[in-house]
């Protein structure tokens, strides 16, 4: 993702899901560089909290490539009360790149320990079996304290298995190999949330303007005495007249035998391509399309709420 | 859910997720009662391998109303390679009651310790609170594993937390309280797998007649040098023109920069009330109503899959 330099260089916090070396913080960073003060959080609830208090952004994972979406982002967004300010307001996807870590100066061949989260030693597998058959496998609470542990005596011969951040974290460890994940079909998108005093986070020229809504069927009728069933959604889909390229579903927080109705999560995107027109000039457009939309969902019977729009 | 007396009584097979007394057992005996043999597999992949092996049908779960959907069923479902014959021929839906296990003859006032999967022990803090304030826990692999390690001697004056079925498993173990969970909103959803060579699970005047596709956009057009940007999926929606009850989203399975197609899992409903036709016409009815929707689907350039229709 580009950001505009003039946000980089502001003084911004951004909360992001910790410990310090996660590939949130390396999402974070991608988007609000070096200078931003950033504050590490226990949970993604915690991120929504920092942001309503004393973050200026956070930044929180969306969906993983394999382990699908993330069931805490979107139970917090289902119960975002937002108002007309914005909440969601940019995106950066991540490459998940596994490194190997280790004290300086130690070489591979010296290495009898691998440490790391559960996950990510076995998403590297392939690399231990041909560099480092004999190696014994520690399992860490997370990436980043794997690379931590490195300091520790007792890991003086160990390497960790974490982003490339960690080397820049933790003084005296180096990365000794880039990219040992077995296959490169792992990456992590996140969304960028700001607080009512976040500025924009502007992209010069982009190329596509997006916008999150969260919709679902209005209740059914009252007085009727027949079990409710689910609730035909394509009608509501169909109403909001412009290019869905993602649907996430949700399920009703009732019990089985009353089910309530599921929530969408929906994301809308046009393509950012007109030359004869200025970034400001085509992002109040988009905002007016995107209002437009929701109005028809409203008038289709729908219950809609808009979650962000952003540019990228 | 109801299912017809012959399937019942017909010796079937029918692989779950394991270990025995597992909420998917006990969603599985609700499909197949109790003259069934029950093969309880590890992963839900081993649940797909024995029906095209031995067994006559399986149960998987779909979704859990707090966990959000199976990713590995999805990520199996998406591999699947059916042909003509049917994959998906059920659903059961199972409320999540969790019970307290003990030895018989162990009064509440003696219970020191209690024993559960993580989760479970988890979902039932209210309970403990107030009424066995100062036993310990302490976690198993899983609820099933709880229930049957009351029979160590070790265990004499715990309790476990799991499925009402559990009873029926371990000799000398019962059911001392039901329904202890903090709230009424935990529910899974399993669908009902059967190989070519099952029978269909006929449910007598059903309420709704059910389909499940799987739809992605077709391919780019090959020789543009543009990077892929997601498509729009509302088209192919559109082109259903069926009642879409469930829109479940996987994504590709590639790296970043060369984002590949989502995938799309698509529940279908039609109402099954209508008293002037027979239910074998209205199947027929239906099944081709959804074969034509699967047409209407690839002239709009999509590629679609039916995973299987089914009654309830």
């Amino acid at each position: 993702m580009t950001t505009d330099t003039t946000a980089k260089a502001r003084s911004v916090s951004v909360a992001f899901l910790g410990p310090p070396g996660t590939y949130s913080h390396q999402a974070a960073h991608e988007v609000f560089g070096g200078t931003a003060a950033y504050l590490a959080q226990e949970k993604v609830v915690d991120v929504f909290s920092a942001v309503s208090v004393d973050a200026t952004y956070g930044v929180i994972p969306q969906e993983n490539s394999i382990f699908g979406h993330v069931v805490e982002t979107y139970n917090r967004l289902r119960h975002a009360d937002i108002g007309s300010t914005k909440l969601v307001c940019g995106e950066v996807t991540v490459s998940v790149q596994h490194c190997l870590l280790v004290r300086k100066g130690v070489e591979l061949h010296q290495i009898k320990k691998i440490l790391s989260h559960e996950q990510a030693l076995g998403q590297c597998r392939g690399f231990k079996a041909r560099h480092l058959p004999s190696a014994v496998e520690i399992k860490m609470s997370s990436t980043a304290a794997a690379a931590e542990a490195l300091l520790l005596s007792e890991y003086a011969d160990a390497a960790a298995i974490c982003s490339k951040l960690c080397a820049s974290l933790f003084e005296g460890v180096v990365v000794l190999r880039e990219g040992i994940q077995d296959t490169n079909d792992n990456y992590t998108r996140f969304f960028v949330i700001g607080g009512s005093d976040a500025a924009d986070l502007r992209v010069p020229s982009p190329s596509h303007f997006k916008a999150l809504v969260c919709l679902q069927t209005g209740p059914s009728p009252s007085g009727t005495s027949e079990a409710p069933s689910r609730s035909d959604i394509l009608p509501l889909l169909s109403a909001l007249q412009l290019p869905t390229i993602r649907i996430d579903r949700r399920p009703p927080r009732s019990n089985a035998e009353t089910p309530g109705r599921d929530m969408y999560f929906v994301e809308l995107q046009e393509d950012g391509h007109s030359a004869d027109k200025d970034d400001v000039l085509k992002e109040r457009e988009w905002s007016a399309k995107v209002d437009a939309a929701l109005k028809r969902v409203q008038a289709a019977g729908g219950e809609v709420t808009l979650l962000g729009t952003w540019s990228l």
